[in-house]
């Protein structure tokens, strides 16, 4: 597959350049023809009786058998949710943790992550990032860890500035179990859970699935309670809720996942060629350079993932506006006075032109 | 509009007597096209922008209007949700019930709410009703409750014998909060909240929505914890999580629905009759009259709501297996012994008849 085979599979491509993965990817033709066509079964078949069940829980099995392989795990440690958010409100509330236990997080979380850490109950410690040089974040995160620290919470890519936290290096040096937003990672960057607890996957953003699709990757199972649990989390149950918990991560799975949404999610995950994170690589140094070149403040450091956030003249979320409206699909973030671009594996060089003539 | 310009909705009904909207309702051949019609619009037009952000918070804005109308209830006590278990578990966490705490509940729950029940941490006391007459399962419930007792978990319409839980008269006579299981009552038959706490709504069901749809009605949203935080639940939050709620329920809502649910579900909300709730009543009677008729052992008393449950000559999910080879869709209830029948709307006397030949 070729770059310009790779565009082909995205119609939004030809009306935008769309760069905006990090909210939303764009939705490969051949993913929403699967979810067209299984609106119509379930139309003219109905939506029920054993052949449809089986059906949904083998498509169940195959997914969580791609995201296993996607982030280097077995499959039996990922529970399919239907969000980051979803997997962050899973962890936090199956630890169990009290006011006498920390947190640290960062200033850079997105609220699915630093909400979750707050509902907690848990004393939170953060650590100020979002200004810093990448290579300094470790140490930052690291200082913050004291006795009481129960759990380190923090993204792999931060979602404002862009930049890739050694997640390993943190869980290696602390020896604290660790939680990772991986909403601007998995799909962007090569993920291995390697030594990592806990690991967030969001379905509708890098690997260009549909809305409500995520995993969350749980190491050892037993180590969290089922504080959230569903029909699936059970093998068996006895009046007033005392039940026989489902083997290995499947416990944590909050609920039903449309049948159309397995088959297309499962047809998405299939779809990026070999070669995709070497082009995002490529694509976010070609933006990074461009918008440096054209003057702009440049948030994002060299060599991150497929984020590039910078400081445009003026008012940011006017200026993605203006963008949107010259055919440019990026965001601000609010607060900030920063738009980030996110390059994927189907962006063009002449994407990026783009992006730079609207801003610059 | 007759009934046979209802079941002209369905083209599924031209296939199957299809008796099932307990687990999923037929999903009308319009809401199907409005789903095909958004994957395409989501596939051509990417799903980003000002303009496709601002019109999913009015499509959220006009389900909930509509599911508050439904339930004769105001929309900003209406949380949009992905199912019943997701209602139940943000109320169960929500109320910080600990040990010293009771909640009162049935043996004829499904696990979506008997789980969150169980791990919230609180003593569980549980009312044998479901082999009683509906008459005696008020009073039965109402004898568990004790000064302890924190709130009351029990289904509006028990999903297993299909019996309806007068929740109203357990409210006023217990004077407890009360937490009712709406999945089987929402559209099979007339619910107003009136002085009830919180009350679940299934979309996929009786509504006739697509799959992973919901909501939860909070009576005095200042009453619960967040304990589940989405992006939805914050106006403004603080690096570590802290935040200010949104107005209302809507702070409760878990996450996302995909655009094309949202349409989709609000048409669905839109095409019933007003004589919905008339001809589900005639047609559980027909059906549970040709069952007594036919020599078979009836769960279900007399005038209750859309579900029919009956005791089969032999294994249960056999005949359910065996009814779905000859064109009927019912259900078996694991554990029970029992066969369900979910009437709707749109049942013919046909349907009815065809089910008790496959059955008898």
């Amino acid at each position: 597959m070729t770059l310009d085979d790779a565009r082909e599979l995205f119609p939004v491509l030809r009306r935008y350049a769309y760069l905006n993965a990090g909210t939303f990817g764009p939705l490969p033709a051949a993913v929403g023809e699967i979810m067209r066509e299984q609106a119509a079964l379930d139309v003219e078949r109905g939506r029920s009786g054993k052949p449809y069940f089986d059906a949904m829980m083998e498509l169940r099995a195959a997914v969580r058998a791609r995201v296993a392989a996607l982030v280097s795990a077995q499959a039996e440690n990922i529970a399919l949710t239907a969000s980051t958010t979803d997997g962050c409100n899973i962890v936090l509330a199956g630890l169990g943790l009290g006011p006498e236990d920390e947190i640290v997080t960062t200033d850079a979380e997105h609220f699915g992550l630093a909400g979750p850490v707050f509902t907690s109950g848990a004393r939170v410690r953060v650590a100020r990032v979002q200004h810093l040089p990448p290579a300094e974040t470790v140490a930052t995160i690291a200082a913050e860890v004291t006795e009481r620290t129960k759990l380190i919470a923090t993204s792999h890519v931060l979602w404002t500035n862009g930049h890739v936290v050694d997640v390993h290096a943190l869980r290696r040096e602390t020896g604290v179990p660790i939680l990772v937003d991986g909403a601007q990672s998995v799909g962007a960057i090569p993920v291995e859970v390697g030594e990592l607890d806990f690991y967030t996957v969001s379905g509708q953003k890098w690997l260009c699935g549909p809305e409500s699709t995520g995993a969350l990757y749980v190491r050892d199972a037993e180590r969290l309670v089922v504080a959230r649990p569903s029909y699936l989390s059970q093998q068996s149950f006895e009046p007033g809720g005392r039940f026989v918990p489902t083997a290995g991560a499947l416990r944590f799975e909050p609920g039903w996942v449309a049948v159309g949404s397995l088959r297309a999610w499962a047809a998405a995950l299939d779809l990026a060629p070999a070669w995709r994170f070497d082009r995002i690589r490529e694509a976010a140094a070609r933006c990074r350079e461009r918008l440096l070149a054209a003057g702009l403040d440049v948030v994002t450091d060299a060599g991150q993932a497929g984020l590039v956030t910078f400081r445009p003249d003026g008012d940011a979320a006017q200026v993605a506006q203006s963008a949107y409206e010259q055919g440019v699909v990026v965001r601000d973030l609010p607060g900030t006075g920063w738009v980030r671009a996110s390059c994927g594996w189907w962006t063009s060089d002449e994407d990026v032109d783009r992006l730079v003539a609207a801003v610059a």
